[in-house]
């Protein structure tokens, strides 16, 4: 097991919190935080967003979001008992074969 | 660089998708693929929902949904040029000393 | 128009702030905002949540929440040019068609 | 009661649904509904957002996910018994009395 898995399923552990860190209670939680992420950019202009992480408050506060959201897909993938790394790197594949790069280049209906 | 970024990263410059992965733009396709992995619990019970992964076409979903969610938090992570586990890690240590293990023993309230 | 259009409107207008209020911006609010109202129910068992208008701050704070995602969904629909109460009846009308009510009883396949 | 609440309702009890229809289900639903409606948005330009309603595929889209979005909120507002147009007109004018317009003008620091 990775790292951070081990210290966020000790984190929940030490705490006696796995009783709330159910599947749907975490994929609300994810959520939540993924929300705040967004709020952090909502009322950026397209070029202030781009420059972000050169603002030391805004991108201190992005950072500590961004770090939010990972706690909690690792405490949700550790739950579910899916590898992230494995999950993404499937899916992946399966969308590179369908949307192999010569048709896809530079077109947003395949920008996934 | 971890395995996994550099694997998004190729993907999206492959296809000449840059363009489209401005920091907002991954922010809103991030929580569009959390929406998609929430509807695969929203309707369950939570003992349907603990054991959603012995199901074989509804675990592929969920399985599929957490790809989805790690593949774009891995590319935002990228272009705003931070390190996931290095941002969990540093959070974690925060709350950590915010919600020592005594006080937070099975509250609810401090179940983050 | 109805009075909740026009005062979100007027409220945007005296504070100058429709630079801000574009569609992607809004659509990022709302979300925003349901992160935030999942977050007042993500701990609580099914029962508590069943019961969380009882408790005067719990429940107040749902309210309020509920106030947000309301106040930028008008927003949105109104930068738009779309009537909320007829898009949703318009959708209730198609999805009443996919799923007759013979068929749909109790089913959580169609519970939409 | 207003009209749509009153068939919201009627189209769950008809179906038997309101047993999938608690506080949690109903929020992650929303989230989920608010999530397909930010995918119609994320790849496009904030010109192409602007426009997007002239462009009768792409415009009936974000019709049928507002319509998705405002049925979940108001039924979701019916099993919590919170009247939407009331909580929206409270919050707002808490919000007013934080953000008068001469000191808001312009700002996106409290631009909500």
């Amino acid at each position: 097991m990775d790292e951070l898995t081990a210290r966020v399923r000790a984190f929940a552990e030490e705490r006696d919190w796995q009783q709330f860190h159910t599947p749907k209670n975490l994929a609300m939680a994810l959520a939540g935080e993924v929300g705040e992420l967004l709020a952090e950019f909502q009322w950026l202009t397209p070029e202030q967003a781009a420059t972000v992480m050169d603002d030391p408050e805004a991108g201190a506060r992005v950072k500590a979001e961004i770090g939010d959201v990972t706690i909690y897909l690792t405490r949700l993938a550790d739950v579910l008992g899916i590898d992230l790394s494995e999950a993404a790197l499937t899916k992946l594949d399966e969308v590179a074969t369908r949307y192999p790069t010569v048709e896809a280049r530079g077109s947003a209906k395949s920008a996934r």
